[in-house]
Order: structure tokens, then sequence, then C-alpha cells
């Protein structure tokens, strides 16, 4: 009997410090995404993304603390659409409850919020890279406010909170819908109705080519992203302390690391077809597209499956940006399309290994979180758009956000405006 | 018995796993420091700067393994202010050892010696910041030498070697006095004796602002040092295998990550109400504020409680700053504020969260480490100076320490003298 | 016998996260090869130096999972010295097979070959950086066909596979050999084949310096790669749940580091002394040759004796990477140097420190595995130069293979071309 309460504080031991390590990893995910973005950018436009970046990922641990995650995971529920909220951050589990609770409580409720809260973040991410170069800071920081607090953690709640997506047997492992899809989503309203940055579509239709400043970086973000995913997914699985669960969260490091590399050869062949030139952009999107679409089911699929899977995330990915340039929907990163597109797709890829998906559930889900972040999103952005103003000057927008926003230059050695 | 036995085997295991994956972390730093510093010194002294960095990291982990962890941890001090020196590191426990020692022997000792080093690493990497520019190459290297083979290890003797601040009750979790306060002390030492870059003070008392070349870089390494701290704080538990230790790993992390999250937000806003703008730099020294801030004690505030200690610490680092260009103390990455004035505030902040901190204890504990380690670095810094000179000439800052030092240009297609 | 079953599983679940820790922080090293390359080319041939990191990571991924794991690792071997291939990656364990094996079972087979496909990606990584500025991207790509999918297993089967060199008695404990030389020597054959750059070697044997464009993105590499690293050895003593298997990991973590602070120490003086000068990169190459000659064997010595087998690898290192320039091997990045030579010194050193070691075992690997892959590789070069070409056009060099190959310039805002 000794031995056994031995045993199972030690599994409790084990899953918390998995859990936490993931959460390190999902955390490490911010500073991806900040370099990816900041690669992606004109040198003028730099140092706001970067404070941006930094500083949607405090607010979102503020507000997550405070309002979302009480909203996600409330006490009690109003019912299955609205959670209602319930109270504070909360008293961890006492051993007595760990070892009477006969398996069920396995883990620190503390290292759960830890990994809970890196992954709002990393919705909130996806949003910074779309409205880049011409969005005006506070107004931003103001959208992440809201979006941290209230609208990721209400549709949160319907699928991973036990609301009515869940129900319906919605299936979405890590997050494609609840997390990529969301970030994608609410990008996409704030784009609507913020415009194309100035000289991106000509009056003839064209389409001027804004190329990323530093690419190192990109390719540094989209290694980090690729290295937190093990976190983001394999954390996902929430157990790790016996053979059955080491060996599915070893089946989705394999996945995810398979849907990422067939990502990148499919974009990279796609590209190669479509613009004669092996363009590492694309690449970049193609391995984050790989990702996104095995986050929704990283644990059925064979790695065979999962690699194909990926690809068809790496060609989707390649045509949707460009598509999107066609429809003059301007997102200077491709995060609609990484994120929104490909989210979907994972979504819906859900249903060719995993016996228990259900199409209509899916496509429930995915049509769920869409409408609700979009209007939501789109109100929101509305009233500050009303109350502020979200669009920085044209003038501003020339001379560049860092000056008029941070009053700084991200390189002021390298650039021409500093030797002028 | 023998199950017993597998189980106190098994959690040795983990809890030695654990202390690597900290210690991996924290190793990390190392890097997240290099950015940061490169990030924020002008181009024609950022190869310097990393040369120092490496450097310095290796020369901490050979002096460390020679002298200072058996300075740090002797076998028997002299007494409790005198440290003594005792063997070379050691073998690790036996399983005998392990079994019979009631739960005392918890972890390899290996992993005890790897978590140590990589802290004084640490420590070492807050001085290059602070004298970065103007400082030559090798006096640096010969102080890491002094530093971290003796002034960093008998300080750390008087607390986590258990001698007299352990004894007086001073409480100092993972190292806002013994590492940054450490840290940040001898770089002021080194700097009042280096003095100012040449032209950042006005014969006026006007301040000239010497911009970062590389905001990208300097975000960086702020988000290597965020991940990286929670091995730092989050090793700091020493112990994960039973309930209430993980519990108290996940408090850790979830801390440290809210105390930079409030650091970040308070800098955010402290700097756009007094400099009208939302300046990176600041947001960037306020995550790094927030966590020297909790430092001292991440386990027993609530995460709201961490979020204000952070934002103290945020609010603090930019005053801090501004304060010292008042006064011409020159320090170009900001590393006294954020780790000496901010370590100051998260070591007196234990009092508002443990009720078994005693205010005297934690004040005896920052006026000793700061007079001993002023006094003792002032000392090498002044023997450096008469031996071989610690400053570079005019010409060569005028030119740059990458040229004098180095012999070779950090960016050597980016910048003017390339193109000259 | 329930609860000794509950050890069982826990143990595993253990060493299977252990595992794929480790398997993520060698997958980071991609990162780090790609930053360390990317910083060390000029700005021209950045971008497809970051595309060829980003895609033969993904190409080793698939190849390997199709066909390089059933040829390392085959069910029934047709003999010592040729694999033959098997099945495809398999089923996992069941909690059946490991209850009943006696310990044999301990980790999930999805994690290990998670941690052998980013071994193989390792080996990849090492050539891309001997090759760069002059190669086609696309040649170089089917060459990662090739090597990850056949040539690397194969030689990696003679050791680790239970062929010939594992019968022999060849020690290699995480791959100075089956990794660094396979990679080292596959990169040799292809730049004997390739020629040296444009403009490196004078008429008169002058040899001219070409300068990387990005020290900083170097040094993080370095920093990335030497944290990869404690996966790469850390990971390889497979196993870390009980008493001895634990101090075990914890003694390959502090040597793994007390060898490459060795190598930076070393190649610090010794550049100083031979050029007056403490050069940056050679610096780097100081610490990842200590790391490659601590990687056969960081098991057996101590850590002071691991730090003397980095520091003299990072003496060979500098004398290697000039002697390479006399003999006109041009290799922009040192990988040959690196990898190679002094994953040779690192093989042999194992006979000081392992009693098991033979001389006579360790050279024959050594002979075999450069021989083969030698042979092998530049029959792979060979073939796709007569097919396709390896190089690119004088032309192309001249412009930079980042618009022949990939359409994009990394830094379009830094660098002249842009400014024209």
């Amino acid at each position: 009997m000794e031995n056994l309460n031995k045993i199972i504080e030690l599994s409790y031991a084990l899953d918390t410090f998995y859990f936490l390590m993931s959460g390190a990893l999902v955390m490490w995910m911010a500073a991806g995404f900040a370099m990816l973005e900041a690669g992606l950018v004109r040198a003028k436009n730099t140092t706001e993304i970067l404070t941006k970046n930094v500083a949607l990922f405090a607010i979102a641990c503020v507000m997550y603390m405070l309002v979302g995650y009480n909203i996600m995971y409330p006490a009690e529920a109003v019912n299955s659409v609205w959670p209602g909220i319930s109270f504070l951050l909360g008293e961890d589990n006492t051993v007595e409850d760990v070892l009477s609770s006969d398996g069920e409580t396995y883990y620190s409720s503390l290292s759960d919020f830890f990994f809970q809260v890196v992954f709002v973040a990393t919705a909130m991410s996806i949003v910074s890279g779309a409205v880049a170069e011409r969005m005006k800071l506070w107004a931003f920081l103001f959208f992440a406010v809201a979006m941290t607090g209230f609208i990721y953690p209400i549709q949160g709640f319907w699928k991973w909170g036990g609301g009515f997506l869940d129900e319906l047997g919605f299936l979405d492992f890590a997050g494609s819908g609840v997390v990529h899809l969301c970030g994608a989503t609410a990008a996409f309203a704030g784009v609507l109705l913020l415009g194309a940055r100035k000289g991106k579509y000509g009056a003839n239709g064209e389409v001027h080519p804004i190329p990323g400043c530093n690419m190192p970086l990109a390719t540094l973000g989209t290694f980090i992203l690729w290295l937190g995913w093990f976190g983001f997914n394999g954390g996902s699985e929430l157990k790790i302390s016996d053979v059955g669960e080491a060996n599915a969260v070893a089946m989705v490091f394999v996945n995810t690391n398979a849907a990422a590399a067939g990502g990148v050869v499919a974009a990279l062949i796609t590209s190669q077809f479509l613009f004669g030139k092996a363009d590492l952009s694309m690449v970049l999107n193609g391995a984050l597209a790989g990702l996104v679409a095995i986050t929704a089911e990283p644990l059925t699929p064979t790695p065979l499956v999962s690699t194909l899977i990926g690809a068809v995330g790496g060609v989707i990915v390649v045509f949707a940006i460009v598509f999107m340039d066609k429809v003059k929907i301007d997102d200077p990163v491709g995060a609609i399309s990484v994120h929104g597109v490909v989210g979907m797709w994972g979504l819906i890829a859900v249903c060719f290994s995993n016996p228990d998906a259900k199409f209509s559930a899916q496509l429930i889900g995915v049509v769920s979180i869409f409408a609700f972040v979009f209007i939501a999103s789109l109100a929101v952005w509305y009233l500050l758009n009303a109350v502020m103003g979200i669009r920085v000057s044209e003038e501003d927008e020339y001379h560049g956000v860092d000056f008029s926003e941070c009053g700084m230059e991200a390189y002021p050695e390298f650039t021409d405006s500093s030797k002028g």
C-alpha cells in the first residue's frame, strides 16, 4: 500500500514534469513567431513587430490568468455554449486528492494552467504577423486583451472545456481549430478592416512582392516553431506515465516531425514547379503548414500517412498564399493561409485516420469556430477602429511604424535611412 | 522491499533527469546573454562581445570545475564566512548510498555540479554587457577567471553552501542575490573604473543615446533568457519526485512566467508614459526585471502576486536605467539596473509572500553580497588595470573593438566601413 | 506483482520521455547548423544555404523513414557488412511485451526511431556547409536522398545495428565516427569534385579569406549545437531509469560540457598565439571540436580528462583549418576539419579513458567509415555531376546562388546589391 502510494506520487511527478517541459517548449514558440515575423517584414517595421510579439505574450499571460482560464475551464458552466466564469486560479491538488482519485488526478493543476496559458499566447501570435506593417501598436494590444481574455477562451471551452463541440464528437487533438484556425480567423477579420499595405497591389491588379528583410531570422523562427511543436502536440496527450501513454506521446512526436517534413518537401517541389525556383519563404510556410495540418490528429495516423497529411498541407499553403494575393487579402507572413486554410485541412484530415471522427462534427467545428471568432473579432476591431483608429497614418506607414510606435530603429546601422 | 528499492532508484532517476534538463535550460541562457548583448551594442563591437560571451562561459566551466565548486560546497568549511577549499569533483553516489540515505541522497551529484556550473556562467554573463564597447578582451577574460573561480563561489557559499547568510535565515531561492546582484555588482565595480564610452555623455550633462544595432537579436536573447529561467528557477526546487514537490515546481514555473509578463506590461506602460513611445529595449528589460525580481522567491507568492512583483521590477528598471545615465554610469545593456537594482528589489520582496523571511536577514544579505563582491571585484579590476590596462585605446574604441581584439567584423557586408 | 508491473511501466515511460526530450534537442541542432552556416557564408548565398538546411532535414526524415531506418536496424541482417532491408516502421511495444521482457524492452520503439532520425539529419547537415556558395541546390538535395537513405544507414549498421565494427569491439558512444566522420567524409568527397570558390585561392598560392556575413548568427548556431549536444550525447546512454544509468547520463552531460569548454579555451589561446587576435570563428569551431572529440566516449573520462580531450580537439581544429587552405580544400565553414579531423581524434581518444577500447578496432573503424563513405559519396557526386552538374555557372556564383537557386535575397535591404 505504501509502495503503491509512492508509485502514484511518482507518476504524478513524471506527468507534471512532462507537462511543464511541454509547456516550456510551447512558450518557446513565442520566440519562433517573433523571429519569423521579424524576418518577413521590412526593416522599418521590425522593432514594432518585435514589441508586439513580446507584449502580446505578456498580455496573454495576464489576461488568461485573470479571466480566460476561468472562462475556458469553469467550475460549473452555464451551458454547453456559454461557459460563464468561475474563480481565480485555485489551489493545487493535495496528496490526499491524488491518492484517492483512482488515477483521475494525475498532474499538478498549476502545470495544466502553465500548458494552457502558452497555448493562448500561440493563438494570439498568429494574429500579429497578418496585420504587420500598418496597424497601430496599441490597437493591436487592446485587441490582444479581448482575444486572450474572452474570444479564445469561449471557443476553447466549446471543445476543451467540455462544451457543445466536445459533446458533438468534434475532434481536435492539439488545436488545428481551437488555436490555429481561431488565431487565423481573428487575423482575417483584422486584415479585412485594415486593408492592404500601401503599394502592395497595383491599380491594374498586379501584385508587388514586398520581400522580408531577414531570411535567416524567418528560418530560425520556423525551426523554433518546429521544436516547440513537440511540446504543443506531444504535451496534448496530457499523460505519459504508462506504456500505452508513453507510446502515444512517442507516436505524436514522430508524426509531428513527419508532417513537418512532408510539408517542406511538398512546398519545395510545388514552388519549384510554380515559380521555377526553390522559394525559401514557401518552404518555411510548408513546414508550418505540415505542422498545423497534423495538429488536429497526430496520434492515429502512421508516420507515412502523417507525412502525406503534412505534404497536402504544404501544397495547399503555396496555392493559398497565391490566392490571397489574387483577392487582395494582404497578409505579410502568410499566417491566414498557414494557420487558417491549412488548419481547416487538418480538421478535415482527422477523418482519414481516426475511426471515431465524424465528418459532420468536424465541419460543424470549423464553421462554429470560424463564425464566432470572425464575428467577435470583427466587432472588437470595429470598435477599436471607431474609438482610436487601428491603422497608422500614410506618413507613418511610409516611414515605418518603428518610428511612430516605438521611436527606434531595429537596424540603425544596416539600412539606408541611417546613412541618409 | 525490492519494489521499494526500485521506486527509490526511479525517483532518483527522475530527479536527476529534471536537474539535467533544468541545467540544460540554464546553459541556454548563455546564448540569451550573447544575443541580448550583441543586439544592444554597435556593429563595430559585436564580434568582440560574442567572443567574450562564448569564452566566459568556457572559462566559467573550467574554473568552477577546478576551483569554484570546491570552494562553494566544501567537504568541510573553515568557518561560516571562509569556506576553504576541499577536493576535485568526486565520485557519484552508489546505489547503496542512495538506498541507505533515507531519501537524503536523491539525485546524481554530477547533475548537481552541472546545474551549479551553468549558474556561475550566468553570473559572469551579466558582467560582459555592462563593460561592452570599450574594455580589452583579455582583461575581461582574466577577470572571468577570478570571478568564476573565487569571488562568486565565496559569496555563494555564504548562502547555498551553508555559510553565515544561510544560518541567518537569508532567503534567496534561485539567486536574485547570489547570482544576479553578484554579477551586477562585479559589473558596477568594473564600469566605475572603466568610465563611460566616448561620446556617451556631453560636456553639458546631455546624454547621447547609442542605439543597439540589431533589435531582433536583443529580442531573441530576451526570449532565450525567459525560457532558460524556467530551468533557473524551476530547477532550484531541487526535487520533483512526489506530489508536493511536483506542485512546487509547477508553481515556480507559473510564477516565473507571471512575473516576466508583469515586468513586460509594466515597463511598456511606463515607457509609453515617460517617453510617449513603446520603447522595445525597455520592454525587454522589463521582462528580464520581472524574472530577476521573482528569482529570490518564486514559490510562495500566488501567480497574481508574482505578476505584481514582476511589474514593480518592470517599473523600477525603467527608472533605474534613466537614473544611471543621469549619474553617468554607462551600462550599454542596462545590466546593472536589471540584475543589480531589481535583484535587490527581489530580495526584499521575499518578505511580502514568505512568512519565514526576515527583513533584517534580507538586508544583511544584500549588503554582504554587495560589499564583498564590490570590494573584491574592484581589487581585481584595479590590479588588471595596473598590470595590463583594462580599457582599449581611443583609436581602437573609435574603430571598434572588433578590429583591435578579434581582427574581424561581425557584419562585413552590412555596415558602412565595408563599403567605405 | 501489480506494483512491480506499475514500476516497470513507469520506468518505461521515464526512459521514453528522456529519449524524446533528447531527440528534440538533437532536432534543434538542425537550427544550429542552419544558423552557423548562414552566418559564415556571404550574404548573397544565405537564402540558398538556409533552404538547403531546412530541406535536407525534411529529406532525411522522409528517406530514413522509408528506407534508412530499415537498413540500419534490419529485422535480420544479410551479414555483418551488408544489412539488407526489412520492413517499414513497425508497431510499438505492447504492455505484455514490456512486462515479459525482463527489462530488455524499456522504451518506446517509436521514440527510438525519433532519436535515430534526427541523427541522420545531423550527419547530412555537416555536408551542407562544406559545399556552400557554389553547389547547385538540387544536386545537393539529390545527394541528401542517397546519403540519408543509404550511405549513412549502411555504415551506421556496421556499429549501431550490430554489424562487423560492433563485433570487432569498435567503440563510438554517440557517433564521432558514425555521424561526424561520416558527414565530413561525404562533404570531403563533394568538395574534391566541386573545387574551390572562385577567388578563394590566388595563382601564387595566396589564400584570400572570405569572411562570413553575420557572426551573431554563427555564434547562435554554435550555442544551439552546444545545447543540442546534451541530447546527442546524453540521449545515447539510451536509459536513465535507475541510479547507475542516471549517474551515467549526468556524467555524459558534465563531460560533454567540459569538452566544449576545453575546446573553446584551447582554440582561443591557439588563435591568439597564431594570429595575434582572438578569432571568433576559430573559437566557435573550437567549441564544436571539443564536442565532436568527446562524442566517441563521453562516459568514461573524468571531467578534467574530458576538458583536455576537448582542448586537444580545439588545438587540432585551428591547425586543420589552416592546413585545408594550404592544400586548397575550400570548406567555407570548416566542417571537414571540425567533424572529420577532430572526429578521428575523438575515436582515437577513446583509448585514453575506456579500458575496453582497442586501438586497432578504433583504427579499423576510422578506416572503414572513411573508405566506404568516401567511395560511395564520390560515386554519387560523380553521377550527379554527369547527369545534371553539381556546380553553378560562374555567373551565378558571382551574383550569388540565392538568385539562381531560390530567386530571392536573404537581406534585401542590408547589402549593396539592393541599393545598386
